[in-house]
């Protein structure tokens, strides 16, 4: 249809001054959209086009898999929420109706969509069972950034499958995977994104990924090596290098030290040797009161993740939290006094990083104050299990190819893929008939996300150029641009507008007529908009009989209309 | 594209019992919507299918004028609400944050729209500025209803557009009520629908309407004369029927009453006459603290909105309650003995409504408790001026035409547009520049709503036969049906899916194939959903070489595919 312009909001001669992020400064200044406040954002005229645009590709793909799009609700009952004890979760709003009444306006929706399917899945005829919505999303950031992620309000398309077992979904992955590498392909980003797998918290798997695209200024880190091992850097492992393995192991020894060497600069200071050879215990507590060490090297740390997958298998999924002060006490020892070694009296499970193997004659701490130990080596210490509990550094191999060195690259996450077993489906109840009429009470689901406001601000940053985002032809605001110079021409420019509109085109006219609203200012808005195909209707034009057509990133053509 | 179903939700067997409304029921059973929370529904895959195309309708209408989309956010900062005097409306949700911070989810834009314009509005040159979106609101209800109107969460188109002046706009207005028009007609309720005058409560002026629609169950009344004359009821004015005009004029007496006659009932019995009468005065006090009286007849009623309209010009603007017991007290009266008899020692102007010159010889009480007067006629009385203040019966006549008796038809209002004067654009100091580089304070604001999901059920409930919902074709969920009888013709009915989505058409494919998924219930729930165009994929149907298709509202026609 014809923007009959009035003109849209016309671009800011500055960006305004609330991120220190370029893309978003351009976004802010070519109008596309506006700050609302910290971590919220109004899509203008420009920008909303763009937006729907890319929820447009998404919402086609997901429709061509078997995908059926719905709405759901943003106000949700606190019932849904104390159901999954997700309802004291201080990041997600919490907002007072009458008479005591409480809602909260959706952070995310398993809830909601359990609370639909309670209904309607009855029988094995019902699964599986597939839906999306493309809906607002709601957090209580205590520190909503002004660029980028942290954001109180935005976008997401979120999808949900519920299955009878592993094994249907099995059969759905591959496909998902592509639906959403399509999404990726047509959205131009796909030659930079990788897929990372994604085992989460509190659920280890096979079918739970990531999908990144590389962006320099991202906060999340991939690593990956060449054989296509790709992680997030809160899952990845790697090989640490090896220190003086070389050396031959001496005898343990004690020492006298000062009380007060209670840092690692100091202690290296102390006993002239590098951080490596310096060894840490971390004390944890279980629910069940009972606590466990992880012995490290000083210069690693501990991936709480890893940490998780391993200690759920071996205490039977119980939580666990840091050892406070209080807690030391009570095992004789106090923090930083605290190890492994074989005369240790404490009554704690000793782990190990597999990093220990790597360093030999370490100092270590004896279990009293001012006491240390040097020429540490494994036969002088009670581990019962090593395993990889550490994060990777950039100077670490691959698992996979002996010598080769990982690679570290920034990305910002643009989709996902969850397993999120029956965690959500259990409470909410949802069972069914099977074919022999018995009821099953376990459904497997799976979501599956894609942030759409954050997948605007990713390919602003991708496609920034020096000026101006130069999105790709099928996101641009418009596909035609036509710059009338003089009033006379509004109505042939307004011809050649119904013209091309009925080919299907979409045409923004730039009839501005006021004073210095002349032929430089709309070329560049133009540019600055980067729609493809610029149109010139002016005497000079007219003229010579036909009219300019550009295309802004090819030479200029001569076309007749 | 192909819904390569797994099929959506199914109907269900009977209407979940939480609404006593058909239309509501039959959207619940055939699956189109779920009711979240009283006031607050899901749309199901076939419900949000026709959701969107309504909402691509107004959007399509809205675009084809001069307004540009755009997207403003649902939670706002309190500072907005404060600046126009709205933060403390109690249907309004307040949404506490981290450290004291408050927010609101829109139940409405004005305040967003004019912090937006107040930046993009800086010349002569940025006006007239149209935008509009589409987007979830919120409403704080005491009473949410489970069927229609009272809703908690609800979507509304809702434009604004900003000018520098009445004049200015004079030019749109004709143009947006063909746009409305074209809507309406669009989504097939046009020759039920009129545009009735709605001089809003604060606000009197000829550039505000109501779109309504004419359904018997809904709750706003219109009334009606033939010289197109349309009025909310609210608003509307009539002619009352002449009582006894004819009697003779007697002349005014004091009687003794009985002190505990202080109702209607009473009264009409005591005296022996009908209660049209009696009269009644209702005092009101202004912000000032004078006092005004309206003397009506007793079986007439004030209308508060056109009261207003009368006193805002009397006393320069002035709000005003009813006046309080106490508040009489002061005067040296209790309500129900209050009347503006020229006898009287009040200082109280006293209006009186035009209805009191259709009766003779009133009772009326006097300004004293257990006295009352017979006889009353207009020049007992001091009344300063008469004026229409109440509201028309359906006994009333057309102010028009003599004689005709006005119409009153229930309707739901589907759309409106409303002048707001400065009232929002004046606190959010919206100014521009005008030809003379001079600084102009003063915009004049307008808004525009349609109430989108509102309107579904609008349709839901005019297109209702007495099974199913009879949609527009241009509305209803897909375009083709198609069953697939068994198994080993999925392929050829997705051969034929695809086909028809070449040519942009949308198809469901039921390819249930569970026992009992037998062809009957694919051709109910064919019917139920009202699917306009159905095809059979069958080993008789392909016997024949043809495909059955049939449009659900005409004979079936063999076509060959």
């Amino acid at each position: 249809m014809l923007q009959l312009s009035k003109f849209p909001f016309t671009t800011l001669k500055t960006a305004p001054k609330v991120s220190d992020n370029r893309s978003t400064s351009l976004l802010l200044q070519w109008s596309y959209i506006r700050q609302a406040m910290a971590g919220s954002y109004e899509f203008l005229p420009m920008g909303y086009r763009i937006y729907k645009h890319i929820e447009q590709v998404i919402r086609e793909e997901m429709d061509a898999a078997w995908y059926h799009e719905m709405l759901m609700t943003i106000l949700t009952p606190k019932e849904y929420w104390e159901k999954t004890g997700r309802w004291e979760i201080d990041d997600y709003f919490k907002v007072p109706g009458h008479s005591g009444a409480e809602y909260r306006i959706s952070p995310t929706n398993e809830e909601n969509v359990c609370a639909i399917m309670q209904e309607y899945i009855q029988s094995y005829k019902d699964l599986p069972r597939c839906v999306y919505h493309i809906q607002k999303k709601f957090r209580n950031e205590k520190r909503a950034k002004s660029g980028l992620l942290r954001w109180r309000e935005f976008t997401m398309k979120d999808a949900y499958s519920f299955h009878a077992n592993k094994e249907d979904f099995d059969n759905f992955y591959e496909e998902v995977k592509k639906v959403y590498t399509k999404i990726f392909e047509r959205l131009g980003l796909w030659n930079d994104t990788v897929i990372s797998d994604a085992d989460g918290w509190a659920i280890s798997d096979q079918n739970s990924h990531e999908f990144q695209t590389f962006l320099d200024i991202w906060e999340d880190i991939i690593v990956q090596d060449s054989t296509g091992y790709c992680y997030n850097l809160e899952l990845a492992s790697g090989v640490p290098d090896d220190k003086n393995v070389e050396e031959e192991e001496k005898n343990m020894e004690y020492i006298d030290t000062v009380a007060e060497i209670v840092n690692m600069e100091k202690m290296t200071e102390y006993f002239e040797s590098p951080d490596w050879q310096m060894l840490k215990t971390v004390i944890y507590k279980l629910e069940s009161w009972r606590y466990f060490g992880i012995a490290i090297r000083w210069d690693l740390s501990i991936n709480e993740i890893k940490l998780w997958n391993f200690i759920k298998e071996k205490y039977d999924w119980q939580t666990f939290e840091l050892a406070w002060e209080a807690d030391l006490g009570k095992l004789g020892t106090v923090r930083w006094f605290i190890s492994p070694l074989k005369d240790s009296k404490l009554d704690v499970d000793f782990y190990g990083d597999g990093s220990l193997k790597t360093v030999k004659n370490f100092f270590w701490w004896a279990n009293a104050k001012a006491k240390s130990t040097k020429n540490v080596n494994l036969s002088d210490l009670s581990i019962s299990e090593f395993w990889d509990f550490n994060e990777p550094k950039e100077w670490f191999t691959s698992m996979n190819i002996e010598w080769e060195k990982l690679t570290f690259r920034r990305a910002s996450e643009v989709g996902n893929i969850f397993h999120l077993w029956d965690k959500y489906s259990k409470p909410f109840k949802i069972n069914y008939l099977d074919q022999n009429n018995k009821t099953v009470d376990q459904i497997e689901m799976w979501c599956y996300g894609i942030g759409v406001s954050r997948l605007m601000w990713v390919m602003a940053e991708y496609f920034m150029t020096e000026k101006w985002i130069a999105w790709p032809e099928n996101v641009a605001p418009y596909d035609y641009y036509i710059i009338v110079i003089w009033e006379d021409y509004i109505e042939q420019a307004t011809q050649i507008a119904k013209k091309l509109e009925s080919e299907w085109k979409s045409v923004i006219l730039d009839d501005r007529m006021w004073r210095k609203a002349w032929f430089g200012q709309k070329a560049g808005d133009c540019e600055l908009w980067w729609i493809p195909n610029r149109i010139v209707v002016s005497c000079k034009t007219e003229e010579k009989g036909w009219y300019e057509l550009k295309m802004s990133w090819e030479d200029e053509k001569i076309i007749q209309l």
